[in-house]
């Protein structure tokens, strides 16, 4: 358990934060504090009010931001409970508003990627019994019997498939009953997309690298989250853009007030890219209203709006996920993009895409590039998607993911160092760790190495130098012995670091 | 058959060619006119020299010539015999060489790009019976059963195969038994690549859209062949490359000589791609003292020599066929690109790289653009490659499509209009056609797309203009009724937009 001088500097005591978010930090508190226990009923509305002498909002607000940031989760009819996982650490923090975006001038060519590659060829070369680095389910975690069968029965009925160059005259590549799929699919999330302008791509990667490549010119400027995926760093640098980090809360996402200073200061951003749901790697979730507001802020200001739609699949619980594109009915501003590699099958690399306004434009770039993606693909996820076997699968993973995710936390607070915090998502693959400000993740990455385990360092997730005591963890490992050792192992390191002793 | 006026301009009678050069045209017209008939004996090598008062060299010279041009066939220990084609048309002229090779100023974005997208779209809305402006072998040539049995026992070996994400530490996604594989055919073919530098590509379009990403920046300039594939022209437009068309010959491909003048006058020339077996449209094969001098050539000034070998495997014939690769035993400046799309299995998009001295920084760009390319594609590529049974496809493809080219020319000389000339490849998938000058085929694909019949215009193969008179015809369609009334209707109306009578 954390002792209470961790937590002075918390949410709780700025007064610069609105009212409902310093309550819900003390409740944090209390929760990470052991004061309220997992499983234990949390007060209720009427409760709060009274006593805190509250509106009926506000004590809504200090609920809802509770129970999005992972603390709580809510059973209807009966009330708010503390949640397993919630009971360790403090969250992470808010970002600092109060310093100006600026591009970074070092995000040339020879950065991210250049530091990337180290990381990666240092991790390749290493003996390495545990990844907490790589954030891909494996293999155990989906159905691949239904997989298998799903192919060899498409190649009974379409014996030809493999063989089957696609017509230039047929759709580029981009067979029917996958656009249908996908049209249909995205219908059901509030998104109208004709079957014709569905581009199926290999995973997404390549997705958001053609959007950019189409609406952005080597010089321009793209607004990404920060931290970010650093495969989007890796496809901006490389395309000689230029990236700007706007700040992220880990628990809505982007800031949309960053962001539009950003434009009134940077004539050449030209593009915002944003993944909306679970935001990796903090995992945040952006309100509706947040949403609103970014399609309608690149709407005026005349940019790309890039939407990366891969983790909302991960999204717990019942209620629906509405993209960004939803919100662009006229304008054709928003190019969604969405994969289906963590979700449905990592071997296959399907993903798809709609460019909205740039649809001609990407269709010659990906031509240009790689010609069509290959059918076999397309067709296995068209059929797998709807299917009631894959849905339960899905949510079997989701279940799964939760519990791994919880079970991580947990490790978490019992092995690392003594202010440690951490973001706890509604769902997906990691969590993202804060470190002491002392931390170096640089360094515990190459320490953690030697012992044979991979991490993810808060350095290859922006060009700022800004995380370098942060981390992600990756939770897709089940939680074992050899996790429990190997988390023992990496926070025993943590602790060395910071002069603490180790905590088990 | 053809009348004697339209010969007079044929190579024969310039003097600027070489001795070996003329004295095959002679030869080549006298089978074009019927005096030596398919199937005829050529004169002995002995006969040549005594007949012309020719040395040894010189008479081999010429027998290859007519070799290599598809006029004659090689009978081992008997001699040489006029081949069932060649009895068609005269021979696709040579380039002009007094021309100075410039940067075509038009070639910026919205050129071939937007002129490609046009034809394509136009092509796509058409209702067209006959393709004969595409050339992927149609599925029906393929051995789709072994493929299919292929990839059931590979997901019954390897179950989670689709469920599998390559780890980032696992050769960022590039197979060991599909490096392996590449890397024993590469030896095969004189090229020395360790496995750990065979990097998977979707495609051949992705692995020379790496290399000219990872070897010039916007703005540099790269030599292609004219004509070239289109997709090239549209790769390098798509990264805001200047193209530098370099005449080709019919014959032996990438004039040398154009070449290196290119190099004095041109600077900021990075990088040159070249198909040098079976050249795409030309058919052209280069020979090995040319190829040895453009390895060379490139290395002194610098630049990058990028190799697309995918029609390699189509040349027809005993003879070992050696990449350019071979010739590049210690710079590393040539980029060896190879896919097995049109010989193995369209519908997989399997192709693979060695990216030379570029490997580390094409494998981050490839990482970046796309991640990982999918491994089931891989491992059917690495089993089915080097069996039995595939190497008897290929080589019944082979002939297949020797029959059908010889076919189609045969067709040609039948129905289209006089003064028409043909390349007679040695292996492969189209002729290349001449009109006579006055001859527009992009108004021959507006009227044939009219009739349900497609075609490729010369404009797609250049931006120089220099085409217009020309067009790629596929030959991957079996020649029967249909195929013969659809030559019949696209000769008559050739002949009528030159002013010709039909000819049948």
């Amino acid at each position: 358990m954390l002792t209470p001088a961790v937590l002075e500097s918390s949410p709780a005591a700025n007064p610069a934060l609105p009212l409902y978010q310093r309550l819900a930090a003390t409740y944090g508190t209390a929760i990470a504090l052991g004061t309220l226990k997992a499983g234990e009923r949390m007060p209720s509305v009427r409760e709060l009010m009274a006593r805190h002498d509250i509106s009926l909002s506000t004590a809504l607000q200090v609920l809802r931001y509770l129970e999005e940031h992972g603390c709580l989760e809510a059973r209807p009819r009966v009330g708010y409970f503390v949640r397993a996982a919630a009971a360790a650490l403090p969250l992470a923090s808010e970002p600092d508003l109060s310093q100006p975006v600026q591009p970074n001038p070092h995000a040339h060519f020879v950065g991210i990627n250049e530091h990337i590659s180290l990381l990666l060829e240092r991790g390749r070369q290493a003996d390495v019994y545990m990844d907490l680095g790589g954030c891909t389910p494996p293999a155990a975690l989906f159905d691949h019997h239904y997989l298998n069968k799903t192919v060899t029965r498409l190649l009974r009925a379409h014996p030809t498939l493999l063989s089957q160059g696609r017509s230039l005259l047929a759709n580029q590549g981009n067979h029917p009953e996958f656009q249908q799929a996908m049209a249909r699919r995205a219908l059901a999330s509030g998104i109208r997309v004709a079957p014709a302008d569905v581009l199926a791509t290999t995973g997404n990667s390549e997705g958001v690298s053609l959007a950019l490549a189409a609406v952005a010119s080597p010089g321009d400027m793209v607004a990404v989250e920060s931290p970010t995926y650093y495969g989007l760093l890796q496809v901006v640098e490389s395309l000689q853009l230029k990236a700007l980090e706007i700040p992220c809360s880990p628990r809505t996402g982007m800031s949309i007030e960053a962001l539009e200073l950003a434009f009134q200061t940077q004539p050449r951003l030209k593009a915002v890219v944003v993944v909306p749901e679970l935001q990796m790697p903090l995992g945040a979730r952006m309100p509706d209203e947040h949403k609103a507001r970014l399609v309608a802020l690149c709407a005026t200001h005349g940019a790309a709006l890039i939407e990366d739609d891969s983790y909302g699949l991960f999204v717990e619980g019942p209620q629906a996920v509405r993209p960004l594109k939803a919100w662009d009915s006229v304008s054709g501003h928003v190019i969604y993009c969405q994969a289906f590699n963590k979700s449905l099958a990592p071997g296959l690399r399907q993903g798809w895409m709609n460019a909205g306004q740039w649809h001609g434009r990407v269709q010659m770039l990906k031509f240009a590039q790689s010609r069509n993606t290959q059918t076999l693909g397309q067709l296995v996820v068209a059929e797998v998607l709807g299917s009631p076997t894959h849905q339960r699968s899905l949510e079997k993973l989701r279940q799964l993911l939760r519990k791994q995710r919880e079970a991580m936390a947990r490790l978490v607070a019992r092995h690392f160092p003594v202010g440690t915090r951490l973001s706890l998502p509604a769902g997906g693959l990691c969590l993202w760790l804060e470190f002491p400000a002392e931390m170096s993740t640089s360094e515990l990455f190459a320490a953690a190495l030697d012992k044979g385990i991979r991490i993810a360092p808060g350095s290859m997730f922006s060009n700022s130098g800004r995380y370098e005591h942060c981390m992600r963890l990756a939770c897709t490992h089940p939680v074992d012995g050899l996790m429990e050792q190997a988390m023992a192992t990496l926070g025993a390191m943590a602790c060395r670091q910071l002069g603490q002793n180790p905590r088990s």
